[in-house]
């Protein structure tokens, strides 16, 4: 699991004034808005008694830990402390990491890392969110699986008439001819000629005067940590998923999908719209499930690789050398799921590093650079 | 989990002529008592085919285990292998760990650990146990947390109006003033000052006409290994709670309580008690589960401490003591519980040290005085 | 768990022209036909991205990835990649392991090691199958226990008056008088005087005029790896088991019984017949389960052993020296169950000893002669 990227923790119109729990990287966070509707992410994990933020209450722009009413400001620091005569001051040890959020497009993103501002990497574009051309619809689905594993299932074009032969793959036709990668340090994005079968149900009549092309371009793109789009072009118009794997643990993972259409944008048709992109997400699960070893490898030649793999292959060798640069998370410092901990660590936010008067103000310590093995 | 102690196993009038097994310290016994009613102690494992002798039958003091018939007596030596032709002789080595035993305070007691008598720590004192003026009942709940999670929980004052703000805590009145403990090498005590809220339900209705104090004074006090006792003082009586916490396993507690209370006495009015002390039990239970990390941290400074939190600081100093005198199980070498084992430890009985010429006789390994780490 | 033995995976007349999953040594196998009717067992895990084949379609003889359909012939070479333009040759690297097979007593067996075909273990001789004297019932059952404690519990006739004291065993007369070993490399049997219980139910009324002996003979022995045969010479006829004892995984077994008798020979007594069975086991199961330290001890001494366990000393001892010969698997490279794996390990088969020139053609790496500890 990488650190230092932006991830998507929820649909925006899920965070609200109620606090929600997210998890991500084997870690919990709490997220809320502001009175101003500033979305907030502080680590879950109070540093009086390790209480879950999450279970409490707001008030105003604090939260206020379940256990014993420790309320915190949407910087992290400890502002009350119930127990304490009022004149007694707050230790300065009373704070919690807070990580960067944001609203845009649709999600709320965190930042989950400590690099600077100015050396994170991006947050993806999502144009289609705010178009008017184009209606968006929201899915969701855990699966048993490592989040990678998932990841790189929607990333991959060749599966498609196998798994999905039913849905939007063709059998008969499973050849893909060979495609050109277009990547950045952050992305890399293909089209890929598929054979499509011919649609069915609402939209197959809705659509059964056009003409069926041979081919049909899918564009298939990974943006880092854990986003895949895929575009598929059928006859009727442009279907545009956003694929966000969010890893609850090493093997189970939270997908979150916001399916993007510019065709039937009337509400009436998200119902329809919505038990396509899950039919897809439900034959995907099973064979996803099956896969082993259940964590994606670390050596390229622990699996063996076809031309057809190109997205997946650059995926893995970005990755390496992400790991290289101690951007990994993993292994034995994971603080939810697993054999109980004795001590908590959590993944460093910016405050660690742009405060250096804070440098021993911190209760938890920081996760380690994984070594990945 | 810490040896060396008596530990309340079970109440005292489940203990009978039916084996009964108890889960401790990621061990199991066996519970039963003789003709003479003398209840008694034995590891639950047969040193034959690690049969569980919980699952077998009486024979007179006797208890056989389910497998092959292994008749071991009170005192854990085998005294029938009813395979063998009777002129065969037993073996020595077929023999379990007898603890000592005894029944107090309504409870069964067991030594869990091989100090010789006169270096035992006490059993503590429960003096409304027998005292006509007070009318107990028994009340228990599995609690999917450590022990020490759950024991300190309960030793904590300050969690009270945030928690049981509906039952016993006042919200608006959080503060705690600073309180003097009384401590010895076993336990530690304090009258810490609430303010509580209105009486409810039909406490509240038969006390409705007493004026209401703005502070009662709460006694919390600890007895190693894993008890709490609560008094509380409400406008009608003494409520007094002791609260036994079992470690089933690192992350598994078994919650035996103990409560007594000196109005409404009869037995009209147990079935409310119940209910309130449950209530608690039910408002603690998901805020303990949810605490990071699971285990209690040995470290002092891995947990933010304040003023309140006294008494539980005074526990985990005195644990760190004990810890360096090998008076720790844990670690790796529990028998029952995470991954399947290959050989079986156990905790040593004090037949082990007493007896020098039984050294070559026990089949199962002592556990370790454990490296907490 | 030893490697470099038959196993009996499956009941001949279940495996056929869909592909079935076997589990045995914590790897999955895909079992299935060739037209020709052959049995085939090959690695379940394609080397392409860990799907699991047993999940996906035959084709001829040949099997296909459900996830990108990859084809495997019965060698377990790859021969067809559909994403692959037609002129694009086939990797070497695309194979899995090919496990031997076939089909015997009602049984396929097939070979989990590498040994050159003259150095293999026999597969036991069941000289009732196929014998119109004899009438046979399936039956099997999933038991949470370690597979060697199931099989030495099936070996082990001086449980019987214990546990099976209502079924066959008798309590009143539990003593095992000495017996005989006669036991070869591969397997140990012996005669041993059971008292008999009086038969209940139908093949009670059916005897009821047969006078009882004192003594019946029941005839108990393992054959290596994991088979019990168990013999028992009832009044009316006699009882013959096999017992094959699969391990899942260090912690859970299949186990899967041919069970022959020689009275009531018609389809009308099957019904009885399996239910009589599936008693045994179920009396077996619970007392089974609780055992502990859940793993068989690799040291004698870490139980205690009576002459009446003679046949499971021998096991032990036998099975010491194919640890010290390098036959075990376990420990950490279990494919199945426990923690997610980062990279498959799986059994070597016989290709990769016999065919030098495809020693650098494997991608799964062979699973390491265990250190058992």
């Amino acid at each position: 699991m990488l650190k230092n990227f932006w991830y998507a923790l929820e649909f925006a119109d899920k965070v609200g004034r109620e606090p929600r729990r997210a998890t991500c990287l084997g870690q919990e966070f709490v997220l809320y808005r502001t009175e101003a509707g500033t979305p907030i992410c502080l680590s879950d994990l109070c540093v009086h008694r390790g209480g879950s933020l999450s279970m409490g209450t707001l008030n105003g722009d604090c939260i206020a830990c379940p256990y014993h009413g420790w309320q915190y400001d949407s910087d992290g620091a400890c502002v009350k402390i119930p127990a304490n005569a009022s004149e007694r001051k707050i230790p300065r040890k009373a704070r919690v990491d807070a990580y960067p959020a944001v609203e845009r497009h649709g999600m709320v993103w965190a930042f989950l890392g400590d690099l600077p501002e100015d050396e994170r990497p991006p947050i993806p574009d999502i144009p289609q969110w705010g178009d008017p051309a184009f209606r968006a619809v929201q899915t969701e689905m855990v699966i048993d699986a490592n989040y990678e594993r998932t990841f790189e299932n929607v990333v991959d074009a060749s599966h498609t008439p196998f798994v999905h032969g039913t849905a939007f793959g063709n059998p008969a036709k499973p050849e893909i001819p060979d495609f050109r990668i277009r990547s950045d340090d952050w992305s890399a994005e293909a089209d890929i000629q598929l054979s499509p079968p011919p649609p069915k149900g609402l939209w197959g009549w809705l659509s059964r005067n056009k003409p069926r092309p041979e081919y049909v371009t899918v564009t298939n793109g990974w943006y880092l940590p854990n986003v895949v789009k895929l575009h598929v072009r059928l006859p009727i118009g442009d279907l545009i998923l956003y694929d966000f794997n969010i890893p609850l643990s090493q093997d189970r993972t939270l997908v979150k999908i916001l399916g993007f259409r510019n065709f039937f944008t009337g509400a009436w048709a998200d119902r329809d719209a919505r038990k396509r992109i899950e039919k897809i997400l439900l034959q995907d699960r099973p064979v996803v499930e099956a896969q082993r070893p259940e964590l994606l490898p670390f050596d390229l030649s622990d699996e063996l690789h076809v031309r057809s793999d190109g997205l997946q292959v650059a995926y893995r060798r970005r990755r390496a050398q992400l790991i290289k640069d101690g951007w990994w998370v993993g292994g034995d410092d994971v603080v939810t799921g697993g054999a109980p901990q004795r001590s908590a660590t959590i993944i460093a936010s910016p405050a660690r590093r742009d405060n250096p008067e804070l440098a021993s103000a911190w209760v938890h310590k920081a996760r380690n650079p994984g070594d990945p093995r």
